[in-house]
C-alpha cells in the first residue's frame, strides 16, 4: 500500500507554462493559427507533462497486463480461456498483432504475467503472478482488496523501472479473456450507468450470448455492490488483475511526468480508475483510439479526452498504441522543423492579419 | 479533351477476387475476425484496386497543386493572396507543413504551378501554368471550359508519369489563397446544398467576414448557373484550377489502378468531381482526414468513404495524406508479417469458435 499511496501523494498538475511555450512556438509556424488542430494540441498536452516544449520518443514500449478472469466459466466470453495464455506466450514471439505493430513502429512490448491460470516457463514474459487468474465475479468479489493493490503496485513498479530505463513514452495494453465484461463492470460500477448502455460484444458473441454476457455483469455488480466512491473497492470486486495494472501504469505515468497512450476500451477503465485515484492522471493520458466496444466513448467524456483515431479496432492487446505513437511522432517533429514566418523573409508584422485570426 | 476522355474511358472496376484474397488472408492471422477494423477494409480496398493482396509503399509522394483564385479580390480569405506564391516557393524548401511531415514519412513533395499569379522562377516548382490565377467567379466564369479541361489533363499527366516512375501511392494537396470558397462552390453547385451549410471559416475568418465569404459564393452560383450534371461546368464556373488538377491525379490512380489519398475539404471537392466522371474513381480513393470544413463530411457520405483521421486539421496543403500513409503502411505490414493460428500450433477447426463469430 506504501507505493500505491506514495505515487498517488507525488502526482502534481500539468506544467502550464511548458504548455504555453509549446503554443507560442506553434504559432510561429508558416501555418494559420492552430490550423493543425489536435497535432498541436496533444504536443501542447506533452509538453505540460514533461514541462519541456520539444518531446522525442526514441524509447517506446507497450506494457501487456495479462490475466485470467474466473467468470470466463460463465460463458460471457467468445474466446476460449486457453487463449490469455497462448496470447501472451506468442508476444515474445512477434506473433500478435500488436507485437507486430510494435514491431513496424520500433515500440517494445513488455509482457507480464500478473495472473494467468496455468504454468508459463519463459523469461520473456515477466512473473508476477498473483493468482491462478482472479474469482467468478458472478459468486463474490474477483479478488481480495489486498490483490487488487498488489496488482496495482505491480504496475506501478513496472512503469517506474521502464522510465528509469529511459523510456520516454508507453502504452497500456492487456490479454485476459473475458476483460470486456470486467471492463464494463468496473465502467459500471464507476460511472453508476446501465450495463446495457456500456457493454458491447467484445471479440464477437452472439446475440443470446451477448444477453447472457449482460446478466452476469448485471449479477456481479448486485452481488458485490461496489462501493462507487472507491476505485479499489470496485476493481477488486468486479474488475481484473489486468485493467488494476494498468492503472498503476498510468499513476506511474503521472508520478514521472510522462506520457502515456491507452488502447480502447479496457485500457479505458484503467484509466478511469487511476483518474479517480488522483484527478491529475487524466492530464497524462493520450488516448489512442476510439474502441467499438460502446462504453469507451462514455469514459473518454468523463475523462474529458479526445481519441486520436476512429478506426473501428477491437482487438485489444494495446493494439491502438503504436498508431498513435506514430502520430505524436509525426507532430512533434512538426513542432520541431517546420518553417516559421521568419525563414520565408516576411516580418511578423505584415502577416499579423493571416496569424491573429 | 483525348486524354481525358481516355482516361475516363480507361478506368475500371475494383478486383473483387483480390479483396476477398485479402479477406482471407486476414482471416487467418492469431485474432478475431475483423477486429483490426478499417486497417483491415483498409488494405482489403487496396488489394481490390491493385489485383494484389500485400501492397507496399516505397515510392510515396503527394502532389500540391498551386493555383491563384480570382474571386480573392472580394476578401474572401483571411491570407493574403500572396501566400500562394509564398506557400509554393517554400515547399521545395521543405518549410511547409506538407513538406515537414513528408519528410518525416519519406514522402516526395511534387510542387505543381497550375496558376499562381506572378512569375516563378524554380526549377523545383513543375510549370504547368494555366493563366495569372482564375478569374472572379462572382462576376462570370472562373475559366473557359477548355482551361478546365487543361488543368485537368495536366492532373492526369503528371500522376501518370509519377506511376510510370514507380511511385506506389500518390496523395493530393494545394495550395492557393481562396480555395475553400472554391471548393464549396464546387460543393454546392454538384450536390445541390446550401452554401450556408457546407462552408466554414478557412484559415480564419471573422464572424463579418464569414457572412461575407457565403455570399460571394451564393453570388458565383447565381450568377454563373453552374450545370450539376457536368462537373466540368461546375469546376469552369466556380472551381479553380487547384480542384480541376487534383481531380485529373484522382482519375489517373484509377486508370493506373492504384490508391490514392486525399486530404481535406478542397481535396474531396475534387475526389467529387473525378467521380462524378466516373463512379468507379471512388473505389480508387482513401480519404485521410475529416476537414474542419462542414462540407467534407457531406462530400465524403456522397462517396461513401470514412476518413481514417479526426484529427480537427484545417492547414490544407496534404497534410493529412502523410498521416494516412503511416497508417496504411502499419496495416499492410501487419497483414503481411502478423502470425497466424498456424503459426501456435493450433488446429484451425479446434479455435472456430472464436474465428467463425
Amino acid at each position: 500500500m506504501n507505493l500505491l499511496k506514495e505515487t498517488i501523494s507525488k502526482i502534481t498538475k500539468p506544467d502550464e507554462k511548458a504548455r504555453e511555450e509549446a503554443r507560442k512556438k506553434w504559432d510561429g509556424l508558416l501555418k494559420p493559427i492552430g490550423s493543425l488542430g489536435v497535432l498541436e494540441e496533444i504536443t501542447m498536452k506533452i509538453s505540460a507533462m514533461t514541462g519541456k516544449v520539444i518531446n522525442h520518443f526514441d524509447k517506446k514500449a507497450i506494457v501487456v497486463m495479462c490475466s485470467d478472469n474466473g467468470a470466463v466459466e460463465e460463458g460471457i466470453s467468445a474466446a476460449p480461456q486457453i487463449f490469455t495464455k497462448i496470447l501472451a506466450e506468442s508476444m515474445p514471439k512477434g506473433l500478435t498483432g500488436v507485437a507486430t505493430l510494435g514491431k513496424f513502429t520500433n515500440t517494445d512490448i513488455i509482457t507480464v504475467n500478473l495472473g494467468i491460470k496455468g504454468h508459463i516457463d519463459n523469461p520473456e514474459v515477466i512473473d508476477k503472478k498473483i493468482a491462478d487468474g482472479t474469482k467468478n465475479f458472478t459468486k463474490g468479489p474477483a479478488m481480495t482488496y489486498e490483490e487488487a493493490i498488489k496488482a496495482i503496485e505491480t504496475g506501478i513498479e513496472v512503469a517506474d523501472q521502464l522510465y528509469a530505463k529511459g523510456y520516454d513514452i508507453l502504452g497500456t495494453g492487456e490479454v485476459g479473456i473475458g476483460n470486456t465484461s470486467t471492463a464494463a463492470a468496473v465502467v459500471s460500477g464507476l460511472l453508476g450507468l446501465e450495463v446495457d448502455t456500456i457493454c458491447g460484444k467484445g471479440a464477437g458473441l452472439t446475440e443470446e450470448q451477448f444477453i447472457h454476457k449482460k446478466e452476469m455483469i448485471k449479477k456481479a455488480i448486485s452481488i458485490n455492490k461496489p462501493n462507487k466512491d472507491d476505485p479499489l473497492d470496485v476493481i477488486s470486486k468486479v474488475g481484473g488483475f489486468d485493467i488494476a495494472g494498468m492503472s498503476g501504469l498510468c499513476l506511474s505515468a503521472a508520478k514521472n511526468k510522462k506520457p502515456i497512450v491507452i488502447d480502447g476500451f479496457i485500457s479505458s477503465a484503467a484509466a478511469l480508475c487511476a483518474s479517480y485515484l488522483n484527478p491529475y492522471v487524466k492530464e497524462y493520458i493520450i488516448p489512442s483510439h476510439l474502441s467499438a466496444e460502446p462504453g469507451a466513448r462514455y469514459v473518454l467524456d468523463v475523462l474529458g479526452l479526445k481519441p486520436l483515431l476512429t478506426l473501428e479496432m477491437r482487438l485489444g492487446e494495446g493494439s491502438g498504441c503504436p498508431l498513435a505513437f506514430q502520430i505524436l511522432e509525426a507532430a512533434e517533429y512538426v513542432l520541431e522543423n517546420m518553417g516559421t514566418f521568419d525563414d520565408v523573409s516576411m516580418s511578423s508584422s505584415s502577416l499579423i492579419d493571416i496569424r491573429e485570426k
